[in-house]
Parts: C-alpha cells; structure tokens; sequence
C-alpha cells in the first residue's frame, strides 16, 4: 500500500522541475490545441497563470543571451500598453462613429436637411442666422418630410404624414437591425454585460467578441437606437469595447494564447466602454472592478485607466457633441442642495429601488416566456411588433418623440434665463431683475403643467415598453431607459416640492431654506438624483455608479443626495431580491457564473456536495500502473467527464494525480499512431520510474506521467462548503478533489458549486435580509 | 493501515455539522482567549471568515424566534454602516482639529496674536481692515516676537531675535513631540502606513491601534508639524484614522472578536484618513484598495465610499482652511496645456522617479545605521539635533520657513493680477489692457529671479533633510515633503519653459502654440505634476495618486499631463528597484508581509521549500490513537511551533487534521484540572469514535477530536511555488501541509514562503525589468 513510498524522494529537486518544464513543452508543442478550452467550458485560471509565467521565464531566460532577445522581451512586457492604447482609440472612435450616426439617424425619421442630407438637424442648423434657439430649430435647410413632399408644413395632413413616416423609418431601421443580427452575429444581440461577466469569469463562449460580432453590433446599435425603441447605447458599447479588446488581443500572442491574461484585457475594454458611454473615465474603471470583472489584479486598474482615458480623449477629439465637452449630460446647477431635500431624495430612492424590482422581475418572467414559449421563434416579428407600438405611442407626445439621451438631458438641466424648452415655462415677475443666471422661485406657468402630464404618461409609458424590449434580439442597453424613468419621475417630484415651496413659504420646512425670492429647488437635481435611484436599483451598482454621476457635475457638491438615492435604492431592491438585472440574466441563461458578492452562510460540507452520491456508483478513476489502453478508451468512451482522478490502486484509493481527458484522448492517439507496440492490451503508467520488467510482457508499456497534474487540488470532506466556495471564487478552480486521511473519496466541479448553492438559496430566502 | 476507514461512513452528514458546531461552541465558550491570537503573530482568514458566518448563521435563526431578535439581527447588520459612519465623523473632527491646530502653533513660531492669542496669523488679521494681501498680512494686532519684547520690527536685532525664538520653538514642539512619543507611545512615531499594510494583510502588533497610539499620536502630530521639521501629516492621518476605526470596532463584538472583520473596518478607515489628508475621498478609496489593504472585498468598496465621503464633510463643517473648500490645495488653471509640453512634463515624471530612489535608498541606508549603530539609542538627541538643523538652515530662506503646505499651495497656484507674491513678479506691460485673470506671458522681473535661487536652495535644503527625517521617532508623513521637492522643480521648470517661450516666439516648438501676448505657459501646472512624479516615485502609487491629483483640480484636462509624469516617474523609479518606501520599510523591519504586486515567476517546486528540509529531523507529528499526554507536553514543550499535523500512525502518516498549539495546551490543561483519571499517561484520541477498550486500561483516555481541524490545507510536493504563492495570497493561509498520495511529508508557512521569495529575489534580480 505504500507502494508508491519508495521512490518518492529518489528525484532531486532540480530534475524534478524539469519534468515540469517537460510536461509544459509537451503541451505546448506537439498538440497545438491542447491548451485550448472548448466551447462553453471553463478555464483554469491556475494553468493559465503558470503558463504565462513559464512563458515570461523563457523570454528573461533568452532575454540574457542576445541584445535582440532582450529587445523583444522589452517589446512583450510593453505590449500590455499598446493593447490598451489600442482599444481606447479604436473603442473612442467607434463611439464617435456611432455618436454621429445615431444624431442622424434619429433626425432622419422627422426630415432631412436640404444643404447636405447627412448633417443631422442641429447641424443643419448650426450656420443659421436666426439668435433664439426656438427659431434656429426652425431653420429654412431643415425640412420635415410632409414639408417635403407636400410643400405644407402645418395642419392635420401634414401631421399624419409626418406621424406615418416617423413609424414607417422606425420599422425600416429595426428590422434590418434584427435581420443584420438574425442573418450575420446572433451573439450581437442584448446589452452584452451578462455575457461578459460570464466570460471574464472563465467561462469561453466562442465567437461572441468576434470580429462580425464587433461590426454587426456597431451597425446594428446605430440602427436599434435610431429606431426610437427604448433602449441604450450603454451596455453594447462595453460589448463593442471588449470585441475591440479580443481583436487586439490577436496581435500579440502573449493575450491571444493565455486566456486568463485575455480576461486581462477585456476587463480593461470594458472600463473603456463605459468611459466612452458617459464620458466617466474614473467611473469607468469602478464600473469594471464593481460590476464586470472577476479578477482584477492592481496591474489591470492601472491599465484600464489608461484605456479609459485614452477612449474619452479620443472621444472628444472626435467630437460628437459639438461642444467640446467629454460627458454625455453635462449639468451645472447655481443653488446648493439642503438637508431637508433629503426626504424626496429618499423617496425617490425608494421609487428606484421599487422600479428596480418592478422590472427585474417583469423583465425575467418575459424573457423566461420567450424562451419557453413559441414567442421565441419569432424574434423578427417581435422587434417589428414592439418598435411599431413604440413609435405609435411615441409619436404624440414630445417628451417620447425625441430621443431618449436628449430628453435625459432636458431633464437634468436647470432653467436659465434663456431656455425655450416647455419645461422652463415659469410665471416671471416683470418687477424683478436679476443677473441671468439667478433666477428666483417663481410659480408655475401653463406650459409647465402640460409638461406635468406629458411627463406622466411619458413615465407610464417607458416603464411598460422597457420591460419588453430589454431582451430582444436586437442590441439594447439599459442604463438610458432606466435613467430616462427616474429623470421623469425625479423632474415631476422637483417641480412639486418647488411649487409646494413657492405656494407655502410659510411651512416650517421651508422656513428655513426657502425665503420668498430666493432660489431654493433645482428640479434638474432631482431628475439627476432619480436617474441615479432608477440605474441603482435596475443594475445594483454603488459606487461606480455615484462616481459616474459625480463626473458628470464635476462638484462634489451633489454627491450626497446622489449617494443617499444609491443607498436607499439598493436597499430597497435588495429586500426583494438579492439580484440586480444582469445576475438574473446569467441566472436565467445558466451561464456558470460565481458570484463573488453571494455570501455562501450554510453549514454543509464538502461531503455533502462532491460527487459520487450516496447512491451512484463509484468516482471514474485511473490507476496509475494497472489499467490499460483499452480500459481508459472505454472510460473516455462512456463518461463525459472533463478529466479523471489517478490512483495508486483501486483498493487504497490514494491520489497520485489528475489527468485531463483531452490530454489522455491526444496523447492515446498520437501514441497509438506513432509509437510502436502501443495496443488495446498496453498498460498505462503513470508512475515516475520504467515499469519494472516491462519487456517480459508482450504489449509495449504507455508512459503517461507527463500529461499527469502532479498538483490536483485537493480538501478533505470535513472542509465547509463555505471554504469550498471561497477558494473555487479566489483561484479560479475547474475541480477540486474530495479526500479523507490521503484517500480519494469523490470530485467537486464547479457546476456542482453552483447548483449547491442555487439550492440552498432556494431554501432559505429569509437569509437575504441580513447580507 | 486503514483504521479510520471502517468508521469514515458511519456518521451521517447532519451528525458530523454538528460536529463543528460543537467545535465552535467549545471554542467560544469553555476558553474565551482561544480565538485570539498572539502578539506578532499571523491571523487565519479562512478560519475568521468561517467564524463570521458562525455568528451571522445563528443570528439568522435566532432571529426566527422573536421579533426582539430580529431587530437585533437587523442592528447587526446594520453596525457596519454606524462603524463607518463614526469613523468618518471623528476622522473629520480629529482633521480639523489638528489642522487647526498646526496653523495656530505654526504661526506661533513667527509671533503671536494680540486680540486673541489663539488665532493663527492669518484668522488674527481676518477682520484686518487693510485691503491687499500684503497689508493684510502686517496687520497690527499680530507681532512678530521681537516686536513684542523689544518694540522693535525691523533691523538686524530684531531678525537675530525672531530667529532665535523660532529654533526654540521649534526645539520645544519637537523635544515635546518626541519624549510624548517615547514615555507614552512608542508605537505612535513614523508614518504608520507600512505597519498598516502589514496589519491589514493579517499580521497582529497589539496595541497598536489602541486609544493610547490614537491620543500620542493626534498630539505629537500637531507638534510635529508645527516644529517646522520636513514632514506632512498625511501618512499618520491614516494611522489616527486606524485608530479610530480599531476603538469603535470594540463597541460591536461582530468587529471586536473577529480579526477578519475588523480589517475590513480598517481598510475603510484608511480610505477616510486620506480622504480628509487631501480632501479627496475617491481619491482615499482608491488608496486604500491600491496602496493599503490586502483583502477588499466590494461591500468594503461601499463602505469606505461612505466613511471617506461623511469624513471629507465632516472636515469641511469645521472649515479648518476658512474656505469652505474640501481641497488641501485648491487650483484652477485658465489656459489648456499644449502636446509640446508633455516632454517636460516626462522630463519631471523622471525627475521624480530619480528623487524617489534616491530617497528610498538614501532613507532605507539612513535607518539601517539607525537600527545597527548607536545612533538608534538617542532617538531624542536625534530629534533635536535634526529640528535644530532644519530650524537653523530654514529660516533664512522665506520658502522653508513657512509651513511646507502653504509653500506647496503657492508653488501650485496660477498668477493672477491680484497675486502678490514675488513669484509672479513679472514685468508689466502697461499698454496692455485686458480682463483680470488673462494673463498674457511676461518677461520675469527681479522678484522671480530672486525667488528662483531661493528655490534652487530649497530644494536641495528639502532633498536632504527629508532623507534624515523621515523615520525618526515622531509622527512623519512623506507625502508632503515630496509633493514639495516636486512642486519645487516643477516650478523651476516652469519658469524656465514659459521665459523660454516668451524670449524664443520664433523658435519651432513654440510657433504652433505661443504667440505673441498669449498667455500659453502655466508654471503652477508644471510644479503639480512635478509633486505628482516625485510623489509617485517615492509611493509608487498610480491611479489613486492621478485620482488625488484630479480631486484637487476637479477637472480632465489636466490629467494627461498628471498620467504622463506618474508613468514616466513609475517606471524610472521601478527600473532601480521594485519596491515603494512603503514595502521597503516592511522589509527593513522584517513584517511578515506578502505582497500582491510582486509576481513570484521560479519554477521552484512545494518540497523545495517545505520544512523539515532533507537534513532535519522528521516533522513533529501526533497520532490519532497512540500519542500519550506525556507525549504531547513534552512536543508542547521542545518546540515552539503554532500547532502540529496529526496523522494516522507514523508508519502509513497519512493526514487526518491539524490541531493548534494554544487549544491543545488549553485542551490538557482543563483535562488534567476537570477530568478525573486523566494523567500523563492517558492516551490522547482524535479519533472519532471511542477508542475500543478503553476501560480495560487503566489511564483514563482523553478525546481531543473536537480541536480537531478536519479540513486542514494541504498541497502536493508536486505543486509549483507560485500557485502555493498564490493559494497563501489569496487564502490568506497560516500555514500549508505538503502530502504525497495522502502521506504527510511536510509543512510549509508563511514565514517559510516570504523567507523563499526573498532567497529568489535576491538570486534574480534581472528579472524585476520585465513585470
């Protein structure tokens, strides 16, 4: 039984690592693809991080023997830079492309301009004479279409005209968007964040940051957003960001070959997505580290930094805005905020926190419904049925006409003196005068209240129709949508507490902050802070998500309404449900995803997780110097197991090794072709030394110590699962072998990981609140 | 050889959970200090982690039984939000206090105020009706020391006299400062920031974080800086933050009783006391995952969020600057930066880099003779004889005599018109009539030049003396003193490159972006990122250094320039040498700290380190059924290790579990006191069941398996250094046992690990050019 005793201390310490660096050059070389995973499989991040650095110590090794060598080995440890750079301008000019595409796109649906029928309609307008805002949008070169081809811009025809062609374009841009991804990239539809988080987890879905998927997502966004459905560019540009960041990754093959250090990359493309996406380098970094990476080691904050940063200057020197300006919403307000606003800024992180909730779960139970139903095989029909109810609702209400970025930044801004818009349409004392940026509270004028109501049901509308599109096979984000309903739902708040405000000056509550004259309640803030509570609650994101919005002001001013609307919003969702939205759509598509934020709380053991149960049979294992060639073909054969234990022997059970089933199947097949007297009847040997008089026997002995992981992983079956969890979440584990006192007593995958604690969250929700 | 087999089934699952429930009850109950651990000694985090969920898992059923229960359970899950909250607060309150308190002392070096003796210079002359900065600054209500005692402002006397109560001054704070130090708290000098680190990473120094250190340190602090002596209050602000998080951890025992948890607070504490050193609380954050902690969990990110965030507000009610700015050094630039510029900018990016190895070398060298020689006996006569050098050599030179951040905020700041300063003492141009804060660029006049030399002999004045500084036996921050060294040759740099400019329009690299009378060199940006590099060169921070850096300026623009210097200051810096002050200050002091940045690349394999080496005696093991009492008290005794493997028998040493020292010597000593028949010669059982025929012997046995640890960590010889590296990295393991097909072979520990990453090092020193 101790066989394996005797010999166990016979090889020094140097020959040993030889037999390691042996085992690597035997995979490197004589099968290409061994160290390639397959299709929806899960990467070892241990291989794959002693691989790179076996790979690092052959370039220092030969970096010592020519200055040619060293040079390379300068230019590989500086190629993690150029990647970077790489990504951010290729990320920073899509994002522009895409910018300027949308603007035109969506002002194509209302006319077109007749100097030059690519500028979009403020740029049609940009060289117009007129001084008010109001009539430069008017401009003569900017034609609608019932302008166009009836010559008459005004009455119930034109009105009919210009409403039939809004949907008809609509429908046009969203069924060649469907088309492109049905036809070209499937993988292209959706926000792509799931998918990601999937990925950068270990987890290889080939094909889906691929070079079509890159360009049919880029086209197809423009068109979907352009299209008026109710959905965003955010979330598809961190998936166009991570196919940049896979594309570069082909350049050098210290990424393209490492799949660990790839994930690398992608995070870091991911920070450049959201970069470009809200102008928030910083809050780019934090959304990576928050909300999509798994491992993310210092190394890879510092580059996607740098990636994020070059991606938002490369952005504003596109210049997509026209205004020099790197945010999506710029907002400056004059008045500071007072402590008693705290109370609707908690409501309306409560409202958050409920949307949240309200869409998550209308959300899933419809896309669960897509997939069961026959609703999912008709996923042309389902976009071009969605987007003509869009844009018949749309239409008629100016608030949901437009697109929705722009009504966001309506919402979010604060009334000037010279703003035109609906919203701004106050009561102005002629007895005061004031400099023009200090404007007083002033009762509500008519235009303010028809805003009101339109504002309503613009609110009740996105709502309902987010909760179908997000999900379809089209590209769709959902940061905008989401921000979009708590802008509405924070600007209507604001401008009742400011009206409540001006009508009772003499309240205790307002006393003290809000003297008659004074400016006291910026209704831009609470749009502001309600995009953050509706983003908060939907995503679950924190802090990446405050310092967005603090990038977008610039002050710190804001941040603690910004922050009290964050916290209350994801308590708030919490208690109905641990999971923010692109949890429940790994949840719901099954990707194996380990979550490092579930706290694992149960009190079971390894014993109780590993396999084989009670009742199956016994764990597939291989001895190490008596089963044969034929034993291991049939075992490869029947099971389908990614790997199989070795043993010293079946009666002992004690772990020598673990043997990967695609290695086993090459190495048997390359075996069988090249080497001579190998046949069914060979034994296998996994044992350091020659087989003892192994050429007595007729059949030539298989030597297969060199594909044999000397260093499985193992813990013993008194190890709590809670441990178990933790250390397939910080090393990245395939597998993990259960053992009691050196014998092996079954196998922990990480699939069974999951579906353990998939169970025992079932079993007790109640935990929840505590977490 | 199979002894444990037969029985290894016969528990069902729910007995053997119950099992380490019982094991836990025991460890709580019967011997309260099992759970603590020793002075200098390394905690377990998986076993903190497990006790956690312990805790939380019986607050979840309790809370089951009654509502009084679950609003305990609630509160507890709420304390970590009150913890964070009263760090923030008292952070913030402590800041302002020493900030105020360092104006006051500062100034009183110089004179003092006649209305109110404790107001600092500047809030004396705060109500001073004289209009210009100038004016103001003499106002009558402050005297100097010689125009209080002699009457007398000016002439020779009087500076001779100013100049002698400014060394004794400074002679008292610092003398003060250091026998406080030495009689109260010896633990409160230095910066703290290594032993933080090393403490978050799980080491334990007992008392110091205690209320005592908290106290001194505040105190000395203040003293400290007011003496004049080349340091900042930046780094000990961490540790008073530290501090305060430690004392209100021991309000809840959720935090108090678990060394896991309660480095969770301190990170966050951290992140507060930067947050407050440079008003920057993202920026703190950032630091502290960066620079300071080791495990950062994302509830930690939030939590730190909000501790930062209430600490900077807190800070900002008090107004210690009079303000109403958060910032330390507040700027805003006028005029954009110019891509020619970026090569001085790289040009002091690796300035700073030279500065920080020189002064990490120059410091280490410095401490080291400290350690070894006599010197390290007088640390008072050190103190002494360093402040009365610096106090001599910096009062004849305007520069060093004010406080080193007033002459970093000036350094920083733009001129103005209004600036009267002698650094921005430029020729006028008469003719030229334009709005205040456009400044076109100027000839320099004499003030600059003059200001140019003195700065010239700060500088080299600052370089030196920081050198001899920084590690003596008070509180001494270094970010100051180097932001200094940097804002200085920043300067210099600047000066020259705009005279250059404005002298040289007609060369080419000037053509493009410095016309005639266009204000197009900002030398304040130039001394920013030139703090930036040389700060960086000596921490080694990158993002949080960029993030702290923007926080000041609050706005994009300037970061590229801020990048580039922190870059290029990084990669000088790393060229001579991996490590920061930080990790060359562990080193020094030989903390067990095991870095996440260094990557360990030695194909070194678990048996070439494992203990007991090829020449040693056999690892000191016990037996589950046949080590004696006797037996174990005398291994207890002949050794000092923290605990012992236990194995079948010595003939098969196959591994069952791991029992610590402390409960094995508290296991016997109860026994031997409470168990009757238990003498030196009972047997000692860790196996499960009751050891046959007991009662036939006549020694009583004694059961030890519920000290048992079942799930002992454990690797193959066969395992690479680097993933055993990693494992302890991320598990945040003790120690680790090295088995062969379930035969114990070895051990290794942490101790052991950081002992063969310093051998490897050491042997390669080539390699640290390609990380």
């Amino acid at each position: 039984m101790d066989g394996d005793g005797a010999s166990s201390t016979g090889a020094t310490p140097s020959e040993e690592i030889n037999g390691t660096g042996n085992l690597m050059d035997f995979l490197d070389e004589p099968f290409p693809d061994v160290s390639t995973y397959e299709d929806f499989h899960t990467i070892d991040w241990l291989r794959e991080k002693s691989r790179d650095t076996d790979r690092h110590r052959k370039i220092t090794t030969k970096s010592r023997e020519s200055y040619w060598e060293l040079i390379k080995g300068l230019l590989d440890a500086w190629s993690g830079w150029v990647v970077m750079l790489l990504i951010g301008m290729l990320t920073g000019t899509l994002a522009g492309v895409i910018d300027l595409a949308v603007d035109w796109m969506t002002d194509l649906k209302e006319g077109v301009c007749l100097s030059a029928f690519y500028y979009s309609h403020e740029q049609c307008c940009w060289t117009s004479n007129e001084t008010t805002f109001d009539d430069r949008d008017k401009c003569p070169q900017w034609q609608k279409w019932a302008e166009l081809m009836t010559g008459n811009s005004e009455g119930a025809g034109a009105y009919v005209l210009n409403y039939f062609l809004y949907i008809l374009w609509a429908l046009l841009f969203s069924f060649l968007a469907v088309s492109l991804v049905r036809v070209f990239a499937p993988y292209a539809c959706g926000s792509g964040i799931p998918e990601i988080k999937t990925i950068l987890s270990g987890f290889i879905i080939r094909g889906y940051l691929g070079k079509w998927t890159l360009l049919i997502k880029t086209v197809t966004l423009v068109l979907a957003v352009s299209s008026g459905l109710s959905l965003g560019k955010e979330g598809p540009l961190v998936h166009v960001a991570c196919c940049c960041g896979n594309l570069f990754c082909s350049l050098f093959s210290k990424y393209s070959k490492n799949e660990g250090k790839r994930r690398e990359v992608l995070s870091a493309a991911a920070a450049a997505g959201v970069s470009v996406a809200f102008g928030a380098p910083i809050g780019g970094v934090l959304f990576s580290l928050e909300e999509v990476s798994y491992y993310f080691p210092l190394k890879t904050l510092w580059r996607s930094f740098f990636a994020a940063l070059v991606a938002a200057f490369t952005l504003r020197a596109i210049n997509p805005f026209g205004n020099s300006r790197l945010v999506l919403f710029y907002v400056e307000y004059h008045t500071p905020w007072y402590m008693a606003e705290l109370v609707p800024f908690i409501l309306l992180g409560v409202f958050g926190g409920l949307w949240g909730t309200l869409f998550i779960r209308g959300n899933i139970a419809w896309c669960r419904r897509r997939k069961t139903t026959l609703l999912g095989k008709y996923p042309v029909l389902e976009v071009i049925v969605i987007t003509g109810i869009t844009a018949v609702l749309a239409f008629p209400n100016p608030y949901t006409r437009r697109s929705t970025s722009e009504l966001i930044s309506e919402l979010f801004n604060d009334c000037g003196a010279l703003e035109s818009s609906q919203l701004c349409d106050y009561v102005n004392n002629p007895n005061m005068s004031r400099p023009v940026d200090d404007i007083p509270d002033r009762p509500a004028g008519p235009g303010v209240y028809t805003a009101l109501w339109q504002l309503a049901l613009a609110l009740v509308f996105k709502i309902v129709i987010t909760i179908f599109t997000f999900g379809m096979k089209i590209p769709s984000g959902l940061f905008i949508p989401s921000m979009a309903v708590g802008a509405i739902a924070g600007r209507i708040v604001g401008i009742a507490v400011e009206q409540m405000a001006y009508h009772h000056h003499d309240w205790i509550i307002f006393k003290n902050w809000c003297r008659p004259g004074a400016d006291c309640v910026t209704p831009g803030l609470y749009a502001m802070v309600g995009a953050a509570a509706c983003l908060g609650g939907v995503t679950r994101m924190t802090v990446s998500l405050v310092v967005i919005m603090f990038e977008l002001t610039g002050g710190l001013e804001y941040i603690v309404p910004l922050m009290a609307a964050a916290v209350t919003s994801k308590w708030v969702a919490d208690a109905f449900g641990k999971e923010g939205i692109y949890e429940s759509h790994i949840q719901l598509n099954g990707y194996p995803y380990l979550d490092v934020r579930d706290e694992f709380t149960h009190r079971t053991l390894a014993t109780d997780v590993m396999r084989p149960r009670r009742s199956e049979p016994p764990l597939a294992v291989l001895t190490q110097d008596s089963t044969t060639v034929e034993d291991v073909e049939t075992l490869i054969k029947d099971t389908d197991y990614n790997g199989f234990p070795v043993v010293v022997s079946r009666e002992s059970e004690r772990l020598i090794g673990f043997v990967q089933r695609r290695d086993l199947t090459l190495a048997i097949k390359t075996a069988r072709q090249k080497q001579d007297g190998v046949v069914s009847s060979s034994v296998v040997y996994f044992t350091e030394d020659a087989p003892p008089a192994a050429e007595a026997c007729d059949p030539q002995p298989l030597k297969l110590r060199r594909i044999l992981n000397l260093s499985p992983f193992t813990v013993t079956d008194h190890t709590p699962m809670e441990t178990v969890v933790d250390i397939f979440r910080k090393l990245g584990l395939r597998q993990c072998l259960v053992t009691r006192s050196g014998r092996l007593l079954g196998i922990i995958t990480k699939k069974d990981v999951l579906r353990h604690m998939a169970q025992m969250m079932n079993q007790d929700p109640e935990s929840i609140m505590f977490n």
